[in-house]
């Protein structure tokens, strides 16, 4: 399928284009970034979902509560994309879930889209990708996006903090919420939820899970400094100012049983307020906007990278002078220096 | 301080000089580099020490295991040095392990250097900022270098890849020890530790690592992919294909109980043995020069960054064009392709 036939399919939804739109995408094949463009347009036309991102520790629940979801929006009428982030062995390079069948009760319906995507080997521009399939999900057409990642370290936090709610997926046996929470990485959620609240310990959960927001809310005046990383130039997307609870927003700490689709409605209901607060606040305005921003950087910088890698000398220079490095004639940053002149230079043949 | 005293006084093993130059590049104020640069050529003269890195789920006690490593080494008469990395609030900007005093009993000992370094803000260039930071405590003459991260991400992961020797410290009351070990994320370890190990569920959690272990060793022949990212440039440190485990070094499943110091001369033995084992079967070596490879693209990639800042209309077009792509009348896929058409053009002047 040439990439005329897939922005034609785009267009006209047919799901075989969706699939090969997203494998260019992954894969970021020739011509990629024009379907991502083409798809901007069709977003613009089409109008825009709403993302939900989903995470937590392993053994959350959080497919299960994905799939319930789906349910739950299905019986609304509405139609749902679902991009599933599985963790990847670095060592053996296969997905490690991958025998899981995934919502069996959601693949036949052509209301309901799942793409699972592998972690394999990605760094930083994991949450860009992520984001992107996203965006052809909503360019094709689908009125709920839901974007579910396993963890709750730094990268994955990106990604569900990309959505425009962010929902954090607790269980009493974990043990670690109160140390999760301590782990600082609670705060940058718009719900939470103790899921399989009907075992022992899901009560103890949700109050500490309270009280430690009760202690944010508490200090709701302290000023928020902007992050910026090291080198001074901005964060990468999502944009950490923009992720910051607004006043007047109180996170919900929801009790779930997503076996038995308890407490399911509820966190729906949840999502809904969420996003009418969203709206009216104009929060969703600014949030939108340092998303947009922080992609453009995030594809600026993967241009440049790829830049560096195809149209300069660099790679084959790092090549030439990593045995000086390796037997101490050089440093790393004595080299990096030489190569970045080189590339300045040869940026206008 | 200037940075010809920061120079001088690392040449003269002065305390006051290394936190200097440890808040230099944490800050990456100007001279980092050239203070990085040095400490490449004193790490030539002083021989190198072995790297340690630490982590695990929030809660595991690496920080009092990692206190007990370092008792051990000083009995042995050993200096050693510590870069913690505490996990803060991306909300408030604030350590929320602050409060916890680290390793009291070291904090005086003039052959114990602790650095607690906080995630705050940071993102792919964090990891990087780390090693340096290792880097100055190796340059300093420090025996052993650990390194302590909270978290089972990737970016926690990438941390603690990049020493020689990686542990994963699990508790049998996470209740995620299977859970964790299926999310792929654990077989970057060289050594595995069940801490807390004189508590109900070690032996089993034991057993379940060494089971899902054995899967993998079952696999031994298994042909390993070198990972690469999606834009065909290698991955950044640690060079995934050179961390994982060599044939020959079986990973072992230790138990620790680290508030009374139970298992722990085990693990230091462990930690020797490993140590051995990458130098006799020339591992070593090839572990070092895939990760100064991989600085010297991370310092690379960083200079190309800063230049995109500083010396480029890249972050002026960039907030030029915001409403253009905010209300959709270009994508950030035109946006960023017309600021990379203007970098390449400005490089050399």
């Amino acid at each position: 399928m040439s990439v005329e036939q897939i922005l034609e399919g785009l267009g006209r939804r047919e799901p075989a284009a969706l699939a090969r739109a997203i494998t260019l995408v992954e894969n970021q094949r020739d011509g990629f970034e024009r379907v991502l463009s083409h798809a901007h347009a069709l977003i613009g036309q089409r109008g825009r979902a709403r993302r939900v991102g989903l995470t937590g520790p392993p053994g959350a629940g959080k497919s299960t509560l994905t799939e319930r979801l789906i349910q739950h929006y299905r019986a609304e009428g509405r139609s749902v994309g679902v991009v599933a982030v599985d963790p990847t062995s670095p060592f053996t390079g296969g997905a490690l879930l991958g025998d899981r069948i995934r919502m069996e009760s959601a693949r036949l319906d052509p209301q309901v889209f799942i793409r699972s995507m592998a972690t394999r080997g990605a760094h930083g521009g994991l949450a860009t990708t992520i984001e992107e399939v996203a965006d052809l999900l909503e360019a094709f057409g689908f009125e709920r996006i839901l974007v579910e990642t396993v963890g709750v370290g730094q990268t994955e936090l990106d990604i569900a903090g990309s959505a425009e709610t962010t929902v954090l997926v607790l269980v009493p046996e974990s043990g670690d919420g109160i140390q999760t929470l301590k782990a600082g990485v609670m705060e940058i959620a718009d719900i939470y939820v103790v899921n399989k609240s009907d075992r022992p310990g899901a009560d103890k959960l949700r109050q500490e899970v309270e009280v430690m927001l009760g202690i944010r809310r508490g200090n709701a005046f302290r000023h928020v400094t902007p992050h910026h990383r090291p080198d001074g130039t901005a964060p990468r997307a999502p944009d950490r100012a923009a992720r910051a609870p607004a006043a007047g927003w109180e996170a919900p700490v929801l009790g779930t049983v997503a076996v038995t689709g308890e407490g399911v409605a509820g966190l729906a209901a949840a999502l809904e307020r969420h996003a009418a607060y969203l709206e009216t606040s104009g929060t969703l305005v600014a949030r939108r906007r340092a998303r947009l921003a922080a992609r453009t950087r995030a594809v600026l910088e993967r241009g440049v990278q790829r830049w560096l890698a195809e149209a300069t000398r660099a790679e084959e220079l790092l090549a030439q002078r990593l045995d000086e490095v390796a037997d101490g004639r050089k440093s790393p940053y004595d080299v990096a220096a030489e190569i970045l002149d080189q590339v300045k230079a040869a940026a206008v043949r």
